[in-house]
């Protein structure tokens, strides 16, 4: 890393802050850059002050929004009887690719994880019960986080406060993947896939 | 990729661009951005303007430079009996970082490849040679180029030209890398270690 120019030196540096990136692929990024266009180099770099300028947070559902309201939060053709409970906001889309929810979404913010400081206080969770205090059309709610040991711990917490409000709440169903090997499957997703069962 | 508004999208477009980046890690990338503060993301976007603002190339060596001459060439310890070599600018790093070699360096601008368009006339082979007419000082030039198919062309295409100026014309050995297992070394490889044995 030495006798680099300050501009190299500072965009390294700058590059080894993502998550996974170290000094060799950051010095890659930057070569490759040196190789584009000046005026790509320029849209690149006003991509990412927009990215701190122009977004905001959505009031209802909490994801990243241009304007007060998100697009899915502000779409009339969606069901105001399900709101699914995610953790972040790229869950969303996640689940939106699947094109099979046709409600409305609330970012949590993270999962429990008293260790790292995420702690009850720390997330959206009093915003989310005086939603399902207002909402009287909502039935349903989907808690769509990870199968971990901080997902679980989430969706258990915040269905016992859940049902206080006698909201029907639900999580995603766990079994074998598309392709999986029963052979290798743990012994826990083979016997929730077992009693979950469906007929064909 | 739906459902994400334009500032994150336009970003994710452009980390796709970078090697290696395909539009999960580039999401990747853009929310771990939207988690740092606000001066640190317009840190990086500075520090990605300045690098075509403000480095320009070494009139000797055509490496990335801030000045007019880069730190390297600027430096009059360094020795100018010899050259070396190199396609990248980034060469010049990892040799610096060995420690081993005290000279000046020559920038190719890339190795050659003529079915990807670069040929001769693409590369600063002119300047080479002409660099060598006039630095009658300069007794040994050292190709350190990859040991691949086009590094290969290019150290056998300018070691003719070189020969013609009565210039030393060295390469890297050719050897086994630290940590090496003997059974997978190939036979050019072990063939070249061993014709270049040294005492112990």
């Amino acid at each position: 890393m030495r006798k680099f120019p300050a501009p190299i030196h500072n965009l390294v540096a700058a590059f080894s802050t993502l998550p996974g990136v170290g000094p060799k692929t950051a010095l890659r990024y930057v070569f490759a850059l040196l190789r584009q266009s000046k005026s790509d180099v320029e849209y690149f770099s006003r991509s990412m002050t927009a990215l701190t300028r122009d977004l905001t947070v959505c009031k209802l559902c909490k994801t990243y929004s241009e304007s007060e309201l998100c697009e899915i939060c502000h779409d009339p053709r969606r069901t105001t009887e399900a709101l699914c409970v995610v953790a972040e906001p790229r869950d969303i889309s996640t689940i939106e690719a699947t094109g099979a929810y046709h409600g409305r979404y609330f970012v949590l913010g993270g999962s429990l994880n008293p260790v790292e400081g995420v702690t009850p206080d720390v997330l959206n969770i009093r915003e989310l019960l005086k939603r399902l205090e207002t909402e009287a059309n909502l039935h349903e709610v989907i808690l769509a986080f990870s199968p971990n040991v901080h997902g679980e711990t989430t969706m258990l917490y915040l269905s016992k406060l859940i049902k206080k409000l006698n909201r029907k709440t639900t999580r995603l169903a766990r079994g074998l993947p598309l392709g999986a090997d029963l052979e290798f499957a743990d012994e826990i997703t083979l016997g929730e896939s077992l009693s979950g069962r469906r007929e064909v």
